[in-house]
């Protein structure tokens, strides 16, 4: 279940639980509490955040539960995101959704993220959409900074393609150790875009957001999901199972450039599937059923 | 006539035999020695398989020619390829055609071919199809392996994309030493995707399969092979000769990446014109005149 | 103003200016003397040329500037290209535009730039277009041979993809200085191909030809150019002037990857624009206005 990410030392849990519904999940301080020790029993041990979660009160929920408890911050990795500006009535001056990836802006966001978490550091901070108007030199520099002063121990990159993450490396004298990109069935952009093959290439592990393509594959509404739920019912019934979901996850981390999935989830049930899929080991070719059911062809 | 292919120390012909087909020529084992020594009375020494070729039986064929005349091996130069399960009457378990480029697999499939073509070597081996779901690692274990018992002495990959191929060289000591990938006046895809300039600037000799498309163009059925087939024939009356395919094979043969076409006909004529195509030169302006032909514009 | 162009030691200024369509200008020499002059006031030095434009008219007709002021060449900086070989009346032989990067070629067409721009010297030498039959190794022979010669100082390239500046760079023992592409709020094609990211990340400074897309953003003939226009209004707004073409010139000057803008006009008003844009300092957001005003959808 723990993970060396990307053999860079930071110790995760192959399991990331993603709060970017926190604030929608309904849980009284105490039930959240309770849920997360649920979590962590499972092996669970690394939250992923962002500054724009919630619009801010995800982070600031997660951060009640440790201003509680602040032992069982040493027993959890944090991960939190900056640099997209949204609009919403919290700020009623801006003009479009923009990113900012200012020095200025990343080491504002991620002060405002230490605060909201009730925490001192984060564990991995990532910034969150490549910017087409990125300064590689400015990421580089809050990086430093923030490196140097105990707030971030390590950093990484949301969304990047290749050449952006080669751009922003080469100005950096440590590693970027993750881009966590949405990967899925439903979604083989970074398989198409070659992604997944310089990130194997470079041995670097990459996070999946949206794991489950936001519940399209249960109830799907169109052909391709269509098509993949049938695969990935066909490939359940190999394993004597009902929860196509376990499929999904297993079909994630078995592939061989070591996936970490984020689970959004704020059931106990759901979160369990994705741990008990660990245990699943899928053939070539029933990956293969679930990756051709997706591109409704078969392969050349 | 002879290459010495990127540079590796293999030495093969300009010219390469495909024998994708050979199960369908009908020649008789008494022809087909006869036919395989006039071809090779043309400089053609290099003979390209792959596993799946005829469900096996192209490489069974030329194995029985072999086992007659072992001498001939030394004459000539074996391609082999693995890496594609296809489904098929043979294997109707299957449930669908997919990709394995395991370890175990790899080391199975070249031991069948040579089996099967009844030789203790390949003289090289290409990975058929770039694998979504492969694991470097595990290529480059099977090559080692191959590579130290002496039953492949080179190696290469086909259809790889410029990320696949650096990301499969990346766990290698020694260089893959080829890329064979279809490219035609038909087919410009490797221009488009930058194959091609990927491989000039690492002096990587790509094969070319499909050189004719098919037949494509001599025969054409959409607007661009039509287009091609009146560039063909205009370049070929600048040389007083009818044969376009020969126009075809020095578009290819011309090109500075230096390509190796796969000829893949059993007629002795048809090979005979992609030989004689080695002394055709064409103008920058002819070879403009075929690539526009495909484009269907001109170039900005 | 002055730019040490992507710090290999050429000054130039950071606009520069463009001499496409010099010949439809319709100056007198003595008009066209004092015009320039009048450009050179303003801190342009910086004159692009191709040996093309015009048929080659109008590297004539500055030519005939330089042969009247010979010691003016000294305090400006000439860029020309070679290597696109166009159908025109002056060549009734010629079948289809083409390309021509043999070293014979390229050296052919700088001493004819040299000659009609009545120089010794280039500043610059940019391959005009990539060319899909080109050989490296020929181009650098080329490049080496100028630069022995001294009949061009610095070299670099046009209109090229990541991979295809990587394949000639790798040829050569001294950097190729900028890729001069099309960039413009309206054509954000080098964005999404990610040569800005690669330029940024090998700190080169791209040159933007059609900054303003032809006039296509004051006069929109689509949907996107009326979005961009609006857009580039509503920042003029901001900035309390009615100029919008200086919004556009800042929106490519205050890029992190240092872009020089080649101004094609010849009227002193709209160059002095371009000029004045340099003051402007647009925020982020500002510049996400333009940006998304042509994608047409907010970022992700």
């Amino acid at each position: 279940m723990v993970v060396n990410l990307s053999n860079s030392g930071l110790h995760l849990s192959r399991i990331i639980h993603g709060m970017m519904r926190l604030n929608t999940w309904g849980y009284t301080i105490d039930e959240f509490e309770y849920f997360i020790e649920k979590v962590m029993d499972l092996g669970i041990t690394t939250f992923d955040h962002a500054d724009i979660y919630g619009n801010g009160e995800c982070e600031e929920i997660f951060g009640r539960l440790l201003e509680r408890n602040p032992e069982i911050r040493k027993k959890m990795q944090l991960i939190s995101k900056c640099g997209i500006i949204r609009k919403s009535d919290k700020f009623p001056d801006r003009r479009v959704k923009h990113y900012n990836t200012s020095k200025e802006h990343i080491i504002e966001s991620v002060e405002k993220s230490l605060k909201n978490l009730h925490t001192d550091y984060l564990d991995l901070l990532l910034i969150h959409r490549p910017d087409p108007f990125m300064n590689p030199d400015e990421i580089a520099e809050a990086f430093y900074e923030l490196k140097k002063s105990g707030k971030v121990l390590y950093f990484g990159v949301s969304n990047f393609t290749i050449q952006q993450f080669k751009t922003l490396q080469s100005r950096l004298s440590f590693p970027l150790i993750t881009n966590q990109i949405e990967i899925s069935p439903y979604n083989l952009e970074h398989f198409f875009n070659e992604n997944i093959y310089f990130l194997l290439e470079k041995r670097i592990n990459p996070m999946a957001w949206s794991p489950l393509s936001g519940g399209k594959l249960f109830d799907p509404d169109d052909d391709r999901g269509e098509r993949i739920k049938k695969a990935l019912k066909e490939v359940a019934k190999d394993f004597g199972i009902s929860e196509i979901e376990k499929i999904v996850y297993a079909w994630l981390l078995n592939h061989p450039v070591g996936i970490l999935p984020i689970v959004g989830s704020g059931k106990i049930e759901r979160i369990k599937n994705a741990v008990e899929a660990l245990e699943i080991t899928l053939t070539r070719e029933q990956w293969f059923m679930i990756y051709e059911a997706s591109l409704g062809y078969k392969v050349p």
